[in-house]
């Protein structure tokens, strides 16, 4: 029997909290599957008098975690989080010195990915992210090691929880974005500062790291278009469900004959369709594949237990033995993000128009839409207000963005339109 | 870079040939993934003239697929099918002479698998399956590597695309089940003899393997309650919608205070849950894992690019170096299945009755179910039919399966009952 793997775990909060107690309650199944002892041998954190879920008493401390990556282990869990700064320097630091990296820091990887790739190569060692990309779902595994046969075509997913769970509100109760927000935030669903989740810059990380596994491509943010579900209003999502669509925020990356598409927004997905019917805090990933697709997955995408099972079966995969090429591809061999053009995004869009209530409006924004060759499927205007604002809605036939966002330019500066238009474009669920 | 790994194949059917197809077309891609080269060194089929999906010309064949077990090969995948006979000959073979195994082999894997599993682990090679329990669906490995933390609570699946399918178009179009069957089988989605399929059979042998995987026992199909779906009439179909639910055909296995349960037949699943929503020949797999959990996963059940899919996901993991225990944990720590008593079994029931329409029936009825515990939730009796057969329709509430069994045993033998009643639990879906 191999010697036992020694872990040290750099970061103790939720996450880190989360893989302790499984290794508390279930050390020696764990081991059996294994096939070898499993023992920690260090943990950091930046408040050692902090109550924890687990006992930590008999536990080695380090005030700093890089000595957790210079240490007796042989795989460092860093759950610290950010892109720059201790966590990058605890991860960096564990492969130079020839250890194994188990890490949940979707920032990290979406930045400096293929870099780390190529470090834990020279010194030999695995570099290991389940916990990346959708909390609990295995999404990264099946990606590097089973989906690949018949290549992929397009990856599609709801990413953020926290995003999931406010739209599933908004929907459920009628209230406005900003009133759901705010609950989220005192029931800790949501960050004080919740940008990185409402903006798209979280989902952003993850799609990053799930295009790179399916493409074989360097993780790369700088061509992805971003935005997030701010502007998303309780009328966008009732005139969604009358044209029988749910509003999800989705990160896609697909393949296009002229290059990978990467994007992440709002999204407009047919209802009784997988997707649009993955309610609250739960993450689901659609994999297009092929003959051999669509395959779907859906778990939980945050919190302590779904997070530490990524973890987990991340620390027992390198208990094993060699895991291979951490985005499935030697580093080495990693291509280069050849970004799709513009033109290639074509889709049915969803638009609102918050306009004056005033003669010749409508009239006005369909021939602007004409001239750039936009035409429109479906309209809804509700009610009358004459001389206040009205929201006029339409679903256009399929068109590519950069024809809908050029007459929305025009039309957004219109002395009747007083707001910018919102566009959604329509995804397979 | 280590050397070409040698992989023969034996049976050349939809599997075997899109498996060469794969290779075929994406064998640079796959060697690049695999770190080394991969080269089909033989092949094996009943019929050597047939025409095939991928051209075969170049590729050394054996007329005795025994010999490829035997011969130059590091891998042996074996598509023969069946769980003795020549199938069972060449696996055993192959392990015994140091070759590791990929088998779609269901049934030889629920009867043997714990032994084959053994030899694998003597002769110090891999024995993988992933196309063995929900086709191109990487549930194998997820029951495996990924969702191992927090311990599996239940699995439960659509693991037959043939009965969804036929359960599905029931639905749809009304029709019986004697007439669905017997136009999947000229289309070519059900098998002449189709006693595997809709007599649960062939999910029984997937049940054992998901179970085996999720609970670290061996597979065991000899205490597995097995029923089809043969009786499902297509007023069933209508009174669950009513009732909101739909009928599946479910392979079960349950993790009680008393033992593990393993069920495999139609099941009441709520409308709007992930596995009732499972639509056509498409697989659907739940797991719960405690906190972590649940996890969802679907994807196509059968054909040759979701096989082949598995199938190749399991070669690429060879290739890359030991794989561990074939049902995760060794196969000497296998526990044998303690299975839970038929009282452990508890869930609402939907009950038909074909009965003459007299005065009453429905009194004896509500009685001698009263008799056993069972209470009734609801109950449909639509139109009347004096002295002839009409359906009566329950739900009960929450009991034990054997009191249901009981109760409908005294039932069956009065003379104003005209068929043996019909008794599908609720499941979560």
């Amino acid at each position: 029997m191999k010697p036992s793997l020694k872990i040290a775990i750099a970061g103790l909060g939720t996450v880190g909290g989360g893989v302790l107690k499984v290794f508390h309650q279930r050390g020696n199944e764990l081991s059996e599957r294994a096939g070898r002892g499993l023992k920690i041998v260090g943990i950091s954190a930046r408040n050692k008098g902090k109550a924890r879920a687990a006992d930590i008493t008999n536990i080695p401390w380090a005030d700093d975690a890089i000595a957790l990556a210079t240490g007796a282990a042989d795989v460092v869990v860093e759950v610290i989080g950010g892109e720059e700064g201790i966590a990058r320097t605890v991860v960096e630091t564990a492969l130079r010195n020839g250890k194994h990296v188990v890490t949940a820091n979707k920032a990290l990887l979406a930045v400096h990915g293929a870099q780390l790739a190529a470090l834990a190569e020279e010194n030999n060692v695995s570099l290991r992210f389940e916990a990346a990309a959708a909390g609990g779902i295995p999404i990264v595994k099946a990606l590097r090691e089973s989906l690949i046969a018949h290549g992929v075509d397009a990856v599609r997913g709801i990413l953020n929880g926290t995003c999931n769970y406010i739209l599933t509100q908004m929907e459920k109760t009628g209230r406005t974005f900003a009133d759901v927000l705010a609950e989220a935030q005192k029931l800790g669903y949501a960050e004080a500062d919740p940008t990185l989740d409402v903006g798209g810059g979280d989902t952003a990380h993850k799609l990053a790291i799930l295009s790179s596994l399916a493409f074989g491509i360097a993780p790369d943010l700088r061509h992805m278009t971003v935005e997030g579900i701010q502007h998303i209003t309780t009328d966008d999502i009732g005139f969604a469900r009358e044209f029988g669509f749910r509003i999800k925020l989705l990160g896609v990356a697909r393949r296009t004959d002229q290059g990978i598409d990467q994007r992440v927004g709002a999204a407009m997905v047919r209802a009784g369709t997988p997707l649009a019917d993955v309610e609250g805090a739960f993450n689901a990933v659609v994999v297009n594949a092929g003959d051999a697709g669509p395959f779907f997955f859906e778990g939980r995408g945050a919190g302590d237990a779904p997070t530490a099972s990524a973890i987990t079966a991340d620390i027992i995969d390198i208990a094993r033995g060699p895991t291979g090429a951490a985005f499935g591809r030697p580093a080495g061999a990693l291509a280069q993000l050849k970004p799709a053009p513009a033109e290639a995004r074509r889709s049915a869009f969803y638009l609102r128009f918050d306009v004056l209530d005033v003669p010749g409006v409508l009239g006005e924004i369909a021939t602007r839409l004409a001239e750039s060759g936009v035409s429109i499927g479906s309209m809804i205007q509700r009610g009358r207000a004459p001389d206040q604002t009205v929201a006029i809605v339409m679903m256009t036939h399929e068109t590519s963005a950069p024809s809908v966002a050029r007459a929305l330019k025009v039309i957004a500066a219109s002395d009747k339109v007083s707001a910018p238009p919102c566009m959604i474009p329509m995804e397979a669920g």
